[in-house]
């Protein structure tokens, strides 16, 4: 039975066809979104393209919140309705599931995805739930609990951007006043995103007395990897320190012995930093008496921008279609 | 198939019978753990009382991580090996889960126990996972996960305790650095915890200028609620303000459309102050554009200290005994 998974961005849309709880690999396609008036010609595209005129079940991840009727994209003007998509795929079975829930479900089979080690764990855990997070336009984690009990994983969603800032000490007090600055408080994603390392860059510009020479997390984070400038450099720095407790606070909640994936632009962008210098790591275990346990988990990275596919595939394959 | 709960906690031993799942309520004991030489000697007392000559599976909560052969507990001098359970018992089924988790396991059978509501919903949210925190000892939590895909529930264990505390602003800046004092750190339980409450009142009575005149946590709890001490006052507040910021980043984490519940002797000491005051539940909804979502979550108190055995009733269900 054929299923189609569909992942929207805000920039791109990645496609691909279903067959058994998997991704077909020669199926799979990526479409800029500016390219199409609406969601259901990008489908229909992508449809005479492959030549697949049966499909069966259709999984869209988006990051939007579904309705009966449909969801809404929040950063682009696309309504996606479900009875539209419907007619485009010719059934009447479409499910719609938030963008990180997709990669928690696509952990199930992250074996067959393309990942790369950052920390290798100390060997006492193995087996056990496996947690995807990461820092892009915002920032969210998922876990993904192995079977127990003889029956399916299980995925459990959240809304991590917005949990309270974990900072400590006086430089991070005042690192939280400018964050905090006309908005009460600072959440996780006001620091751990692309917007985010653009004002730890700028407030460390402020610091140093220097003026601010790039714009973009893209900008900021290649000249903190080359190590060109120091101001983007120490932004890097504060970044990866605070990503490392944010990341050893969550596996404290969810205990991923199973293992750590992280995703999204800007992790992916910092990563050489994770590996060449111990600010993450160091920060991940700095966690009083558990230290030792905090070195028992592996992290690795996730190099798959369509991972999420692979989790519309194994939702598809959960729910019998 | 008649299965035996316990539920060892650092003061005393719940007991219990199960039968299909459930705790038998005329079966429930309660047993101080300094009556008895060792644990097998106080399920002996309770298996003679019941006239129980045969047990078939075993569930056994504490505080402690187990191994194969049994469990040391953290707070007594007490080991606790699986065979000579299972000598006792006459069974060769015996299982350790954490208290926590078995809490967790409860809340699948909530209903059945003593709760009370502290929050009401706003009503968007009714189905869904279930999560159950609270501080005594220390703080933790564990999250239920409802059955999907037609499957078994799922739950999650946790470490929640040693989670970054988070604090934000120039007051909470000081009491962290007095949190930290010496440990480099302050985690969640340093401040929710019957220590944590105590270790606030001190920086409380520090600020004021006054003297401490109690030294226990179950002092501090009974003069903030009836309004008898200032020091006291303040320090109950700047704990169920942490206590709500943490229980929202908690729900963020796990999304607990189903329900949140509060457990815990400092939690419950503390919980007239958590209706009467809006501390709590202004810090628990203070998450910046998410503040209206938060209050969809309904919040309860978990009255019953028999829960846990409802835990291990449920874990030896679904583990087919």
């Amino acid at each position: 039975m054929m299923g189609l998974a569909c992942d929207i961005g805000g920039t791109n849309t990645r496609v691909g066809l279903v067959l058994d709880g998997k991704v077909l690999q020669d199926s799979l396609a990526s479409y800029p979104n500016d390219d199409f008036a609406d969601f259901y010609q990008l489908i229909d595209a992508y449809l005479n393209r492959v030549g697949q005129a049966r499909i069966e079940a259709v999984c869209i991840a988006l990051a939007a919140i579904a309705t009966a009727q449909g969801a809404q994209l929040t950063n682009r003007n696309w309504t996606i309705e479900r009875d539209k998509v419907a007619a485009v795929c010719g059934t009447g079975y479409v499910d719609f599931i938030n963008d990180f829930e997709a990669l928690g479900f696509c952990l199930a089979q992250v074996e067959l995805l393309a990942t790369t080690p950052l920390v290798v764990g100390n060997g006492a855990l193995r087996n056990g739930p496996r947690l995807v997070l990461g820092a892009g336009t915002g920032f969210n984690a998922a876990a993904w609990f192995p079977p127990r009990f003889g029956t399916a994983a299980h995925v459990s969603a959240a809304e991590c951007g917005h949990i309270t800032l974990p900072l400590q000490g006086e430089e991070e007090f005042f690192l939280q006043a400018a964050l905090s600055r006309g908005r009460g408080r600072a959440s996780v994603e006001r620091a751990l995103s692309g917007n985010g390392l653009v004002e730890i860059y700028q407030w460390c510009c402020q610091r140093s007395g220097r003026s601010p020479q790039f714009q973009t997390a893209a900008e900021v984070s290649s000249r903190a990897v080359e190590g060109a400038d120091p101001d983007c450099e120490q932004a890097a720095d504060m970044f990866l320190r605070l990503l490392g407790r944010v990341t050893g606070d969550l596996a404290l909640a969810f205990l991923p012995a199973g293992g750590i994936y992280l995703s999204g632009g800007v992790t992916r962008a910092l990563a050489p930093l994770i590996c060449s210098r111990p600010t993450f790591h160091h920060a991940f275990c700095a966690k009083g008496r558990m230290a030792e346990f905090m070195e028992s988990f592996s992290i690795s990275l996730l190099l798959d921008d369509r991972a999420a596919l692979s989790g519309c595939a194994e939702w598809l394959r959960l729910s019998g279609q």
